[in-house]
């Protein structure tokens, strides 16, 4: 995998772990634990761009296949009452997009997972854990 | 411009009074007025529609064609420090995207503006609600 490093970006540092479900030479995608939100998934470009619009109008097209690609599947397996995708990046300013199935009754539902907490006492349960596990293994397949 | 109406959507709602900066056929691009977020861009499919990968081929390119435009010209008028980048829909299931100009002394960030305040003094200097006029005025003559 090819990234230029940038000294202090976290999506630069190669020291540290990622659980990479596939990755190509312009980005990689990344299976997030979350202990609230199973088949959360980040796409993450591999060389240190900030916004959206450096891409080329190639990167744009594949970058874009690759998050719908990736609903698609989540949408298929995880039976998510709504997906949410975002690119924020003012923590870590090096693109990457977040891809997360929601529940009406998850943990911040209707708010965004950086909203307030709606649901205190939400526990995923097994179901969800085991639709996971074949969603990153779908992922897999799908893109390799 | 053709909506399809999904009674107690607020987005196919037409009796709702947006500032419509462009429409086609596919999608409409509103101004979002924030007293804390100038620039606060949406775009919004004018049909029902609830994911992203309900979208065929061609109508994703151009819904992405469009937000890497927006982007490029509140980056190019707003010299935001950060755009954000979202299509959310938990309260509005009707897929619409937020494109957002961030500054490091804006109200929430760096937390998404749906998470918590970090800055409850910041209020909109006059230059950005020109530069926001300014935007307005060149989206208009970008999209039409």
């Amino acid at each position: 995998m090819l990234r230029s490093v940038v000294m202090s970006c976290e999506l630069c540092d190669l020291s540290i772990k990622e659980n990479v479900i596939f990755s190509n030479r312009l980005f990689r995608i990344v299976h997030v634990y979350d202990v609230y939100y199973p088949g959360f998934i980040r796409l993450i470009l591999n060389r240190h761009v900030k916004e959206l619009s450096e891409l080329t109008t190639d990167e744009l097209s594949l970058v874009f296949e690759a998050i719908v690609k990736i609903e698609r599947e989540i949408i298929n397996l995880m039976q998510a009452d709504k997906i949410n995708i975002a690119s924020l990046g003012n923590v870590v300013p090096h693109l990457h997009w977040h891809i997360i199935p929601r529940y009406f009754n998850d943990r911040h539902f209707p708010n965004p997972i950086w909203g307030n907490v709606n649901n205190d006492s939400y526990i995923v349960n097994n179901d969800l854990l085991d639709k996971e596990k074949l969603l990153i293994q779908n992922l897999r397949n799908k893109f390799n």
